[in-house]
């Protein structure tokens, strides 16, 4: 897909007020977009996988890539962390209380290999199918939780974030995180609400400038209040899909999810591609005072290098 | 039991040096001590019971109280936790990062009903079958950990805190921990490590004046290093037992335990007993510039009341 430069011109209206300076009427508000829009489009995903997507936000696919090929992944992310010229970089989020690695950003340029898997059509073809349309890379990373050392993070949506920092106008983007460790209960694996999905929650509390240095480390501004999290709880239930290496996750742009902290020895690691579609690119932000660094938002067609 | 003067007196080798200057030779030693001693005393567990304890150094008994008597130990606990006189109390610790209690302690001095449920037999008999001795209390609380707001404590033998701390001198202790709301994988159930308890780990780094302060909320010396606690948990494994309020965990006093954050709405709560021997009592810190405070070292016979 092409750019579309009049789509940055319009004025975007905001469909999604968050970072809100005093509590609002409602805990949340009905999602307005759809949440498989490609039914009719080729890809991987069977009725069924899309139906359970649809329903709960979110899909597990066991042992998607096994064998040689994630032999060689897991390969290339050790080599990615390990790479001399990508420590202490802005694209390279750090532990809140050590110096591990906690996310390398922007992997998809940084690396071939994962730059072919992030076009590769058991990722983008799920995504085509969710979201409607040829999908682009707005974001990617590989998240890094060290055993024992590995922190949590707070239950957010990703989509009340990007709408807000970013400006990304609907949710219209979908998340695919392929798992590269075995993960279980005890290394922190991702937690989600779902049905969260079909709500969004709006955030109280202005956003900071550069909220991003300190939210990707621990995010403390776009993290919905007790109430609505209890009662989203109580009504949905909380999941946390495990499994062995390979394994893919879809999840909304919206749904709510978590991680605890890694309490066992063995690190839980991922590769993340975030895909948004074209006439959803970002624009302003609708929440912050700023745009946020290059490595954390891609445009349509984008090149990208480390400075 | 009456208190043992002479014992005082007698100069007291420590068996188990810790908070060390620098790196010991070994990872660990060898536990000293029989982890169950009195198979041929009355008390409620069974032989295949005991086994389990001494095998993996816990043991969990689901459902032992049901019904008219958990409701009653419940309302007890929140009447305690609503005291207001017990609020702001150097024997109650509140979160890290908010006022909300973390622990009570010393409660079956603050309420009658605790008190007798201290010296129930499903409680203290269970004690007297695994130290070998009639139990008294070494130490009490109720543990509270609030939906979302609850933080996790890291990896620890509590033996390691109390014979660095509190003078205890050897592994003749177990905790009763009565849970009195359901246990589920997200609300940051207790995790041991079975096995542990046969291994003592000397902690580095030494204790800094009144450590408890800090220690109650999140502790920070007293923990293992990573190697010992990784090739650990690859010997053993983790285990966190779970389920419905009212059931009973035993544990020894040096078994590895930790808890994660809880991320549900839900709050988990326990009431906590320590048994001890009364030829075990605490003498003089061994590893520890002052004695901690009286509420959270009570020896045989003793009275307490809040100051």
């Amino acid at each position: 897909m092409t750019d579309l430069p009049s789509a940055q011109r319009a004025p975007v209206q905001d469909f999604y007020p968050t970072r809100l300076r005093s509590a609002p009427d409602a805990l949340w508000q009905p999602r307005k977009e759809a949440v498989v829009k490609g039914r009719e489009l080729n890809g991987p995903l069977t009725r069924a996988q899309l139906d359970e997507f649809e329903r709960k936000g979110f899909l597990f696919i066991p042992n998607l890539i096994r064998g040689e090929e994630l032999k060689e992944l897991r390969q290339e992310m050790k080599a990615l962390m390990e790479h001399d010229n990508f420590r202490e970089r802005d694209f390279s989020v750090t532990e809140p209380e050590s110096q591990e690695i906690r996310s390398l950003f922007a992997v998809h340029f940084l690396s071939r290999r994962l730059g072919e898997l992030a076009k590769d059509e058991r990722f983008a073809g799920a995504a085509r199918q969710i979201i409607g349309a040829e999908p682009y890379v707005h974001q990617s990373r590989i998240n890094y939780k060290p055993g024992f050392a590995g922190k949590g993070f707070n239950w957010h949506s990703d989509f009340e974030t990007w709408h807000a920092e970013d400006g990304m106008p609907r949710m219209h983007a979908v998340s695919a995180s392929l798992i590269l460790t075995d993960n279980h209960e005890f290394n922190g694996p991702l937690m989600l609400i779902p049905g969260s999905h079909e709500k969004f929650v709006p955030c109280l509390g202005e956003t900071p400038a550069n909220n991003h240095k300190r939210s990707l480390k621990a995010q403390q501004v776009g993290v919905p209040g007790p109430q609505a999290l209890t009662e989203l709880v109580n009504e949905y239930g909380i999941e946390a899909p495990k499994g062995k290496a390979g394994g893919l996750l879809l999840f909304d742009c919206n749904v709510l999810h978590a991680s605890n902290a890694n309490l066992s020895p063995d690190p839980r690691s991922n590769v993340f591609f975030v895909y948004n579609r074209p006439d959803n690119r970002c624009q302003t932000p609708f929440a912050a005072p700023h745009r946020r660094p290059g490595f954390l938002v891609h445009p349509p067609g984008a090149q990208w290098t480390p400075k």
